[in-house]
């Protein structure tokens, strides 16, 4: 079913090619107010709505070897010289010549070119509004689900790592169960210090951090940073003094306590901020407006860092969907930077958020092999206290994605797997 | 004249531990309102200005062992049970011991706590409205100066790469003017391809990309990426279809071609949205709000990628600063999800902006052994056409690196060079 919407959302399955009979369509076109088209397909099939597209923006996009770079599937139209004032003086609808059921818009221009778009082209770039929210939703970004902890288990999606590391499906499935819902759980992996590089190698590459590209997650007395103690870790969010703050957290548990701590953690603080923004709107308005100064403030391999980041607990884009979490209590510096009258108001609210978070935290414990996969942009992790002795030691091997790359995986094989359908 | 000012917004340089004569300050405190302490220092010398503390601000930041990590610089203080509505109940101030000219404030706290702060702490961390703006521009992200392509000589810093190398002032002086300007060149590299690597490693390390760590740009035959053709490369930021787009290219020449062309083209687009948004402000509006779907598909070392990112060409944080330009004809995607009314008028902000750029740019050669760097999320770029013969190429040596790398070690050589000033 998700594979049809898929196929739809990027052209296919409109009722051609697959099968001569299902094809009686035919293409009209015409020019609407002197500057844009209008498309209309008929066909017994669906897709017979007709398409509105604005001239310049055809114009454009002309896919003529002129105006586009076959090979670097870039656009090399002249910009430094282009008219934005350009208008459509002809149009005509036609076959692609020896592709019987491939239809055509051709255009004449004010400028004197001449432009051809192939039916299934346009129909994949209309502006219709369902059509743009389902292209965005399925194929740019997934749409998320936020969950409450107490539906952790109904959520929480786990995945063989043999399979992810061999099947292209499984690795499919994996990262849009991670874009979805924030978490996803690989099992049975080896227990070498290898695995994080070759799961994220096999997704794209790791990014790497002040910290180096693969780090090491164990109790180390005089540690410089605060997960490096085997005290208990409250909730936060990685790196957030980075203003390009890594996206994907891998964490490969090698060996695991076996004293009562060294849980984990999870809150969806998007469930968080949904619910203060339903029950308290001062409260979120003031955790997305009032900038914090994240810090880190230290050396590793005997370089010294000062890292710093101001952003709110809870960023917004436009349209108002969250685009990022900010929390730590470590790595929240002793500078604010803000108003005094906004201190006190903004320590009541962030007091509200930590509850809420708190709260709602699931904890479970991984074992040797798991692969614990979450959106460090969106989730709060944490680890309850543990004993640390020789011989009952806890030893998490960790790597960070980024989503550009992530996303960029999960729309190869999208395409690839909605064109095999 | 800068490190004085730096002095003293990191708190260094009021007057004490200059001479015993010069200290004659005395420090008092007293409770506000029941939630807030006011500080007076008295002195000779400047610094006398009352500053106010809230409460659960000062509660938070306790110094002390319990509440405060020392060697991983992180609040360790227990925000679970954190109680915001903490109150002070006692404060008194004195010289800390065995420090003849530390003072210091002493708070007892509702919750049976007890707190000290030294002076200067404080003073870096005051409230007041233009102690905050001056650590902000000069410590957190030095305050950038924009520039028409006609200023580009003045501003333009030149720095000696073997004294960027060796000394920490010249390399803290060469991230500044890139700060600032955006734009600084380095002269007098080798001529071998180490170079980019060994600069970003003397900052940080290399921003890896889809295109790997260090790039090429060279004229290739049937290249996948436009840059990497002999053909005009119009202005354009590289790699917009990043969320986490890399901050500054470094652009090694190792050998220029002797054609006319290949010249590199820049401008200032902070500028060029400077001037949209005091000339032109409803397409500035419109440049500042529409989104645009940037892209790049492709394949790099056998490996598939479709990059998407959705974002305007001007990028704005809460404050109405730049945060991010966007702009490339070539990887702008004929995807355009946005409702039809905004695509003619956004097509025409959009042109007026190509043709301000490109009538600001700035044209000049690179020499074998220059080094240009340049912030990647400010500046537009360009290259004029060039003819690539055997015996007339161009071959210039690239990689990223990140802005939150660049400004920590910014910060961690300001601190340096102003603690021995």
């Amino acid at each position: 079913m998700w594979l049809q919407r898929l196929g739809r959302v990027l052209g296919h399955g409109h009722g051609h090619g697959h099968g001569q009979g299902q094809c009686r369509r035919h293409l009209s076109a015409r020019i609407v107010q002197g500057t844009s088209i209008v498309v209309q397909p008929e066909s017994e099939s669906e897709g017979r709505e007709a398409m509105t597209f604005p001239g310049v923006w055809l114009r454009d996009n002309c896919r003529c070897t002129e105006c586009f770079h076959g090979s670097s599937r870039s656009r090399r139209l002249d910009w430094d010289s282009f008219d934005t004032r350009v208008r459509p003086v002809g149009v005509r609808t036609d076959q692609a010549a020896g592709q019987q059921q491939q239809q055509q818009l051709h255009v004449r221009w004010s400028d004197a070119h001449e432009s051809s778009y192939p039916l299934d082209w346009l129909r994949q770039r209309s502006f219709d509004g369902r059509r743009q929210r389902a292209y965005l939703d399925e194929f740019y970004r997934p749409a998320t689900r936020h969950w409450a902890g107490a539906e952790f288990q109904r959520i929480a999606r786990h995945f063989d790592y043999g399979q992810v590391m061999a099947e292209d499906a499984a690795l499919q499935q994996w990262l849009q169960a991670l874009a979805v819902y924030g978490v996803a759980l690989l099992r049975d992996a080896p227990l070498d210090g290898g695995v994080v590089r070759r799961l994220a190698e096999r997704v794209g590459f790791i990014r790497r951090t002040t910290y180096g590209e693969e780090f090491v997650v164990q109790a180390k007395p005089g540690a410089q940073n605060f997960a490096y103690l085997s005290l208990p870790l409250p909730l936060h969010t990685d790196l957030p003094y980075y203003e390009y703050k890594p996206s994907v957290n891998i964490l490969h548990c090698v060996t695991q306590t076996a004293s009562p701590g060294g849980s984990n953690l999870l809150v969806d603080a998007f469930h968080i901020a949904d619910r203060l923004r339903g029950e308290r709107p001062a409260d979120f308005e003031r955790l997305c407006r009032v900038p914090v100064d994240w810090n880190d403030i230290g050396s590793e391999d005997g370089r010294e860092f000062h890292n710093i980041w101001r952003a709110p607990v809870i960023c917004l884009d436009a349209e108002g969907k969250y685009t990022r979490i900010n929390h730590s209590v470590p790595q929240r510096d002793s500078h604010f930077s803000v108003p005094l009258a906004e201190v006190e108001p903004w320590y009541e609210s962030y007091g509200r958020f930590v509850r809420l978070a708190r709260d709602d935290a699931h904890a479970f414990k991984t074992r040797p092999g798991d692969v614990l996969t979450f959106n460090n942009i969106r989730l709060l992790h944490g680890r309850t206290g543990y004993d640390d002795t020789e011989h009952n030691s806890r030893y998490i091997v960790g790597a960070y994605l980024d989503w550009d790359i992530v996303y960029s995986r999960l729309r190869v094989l999208k395409k690839r797997s909605a064109a095999v359908q």
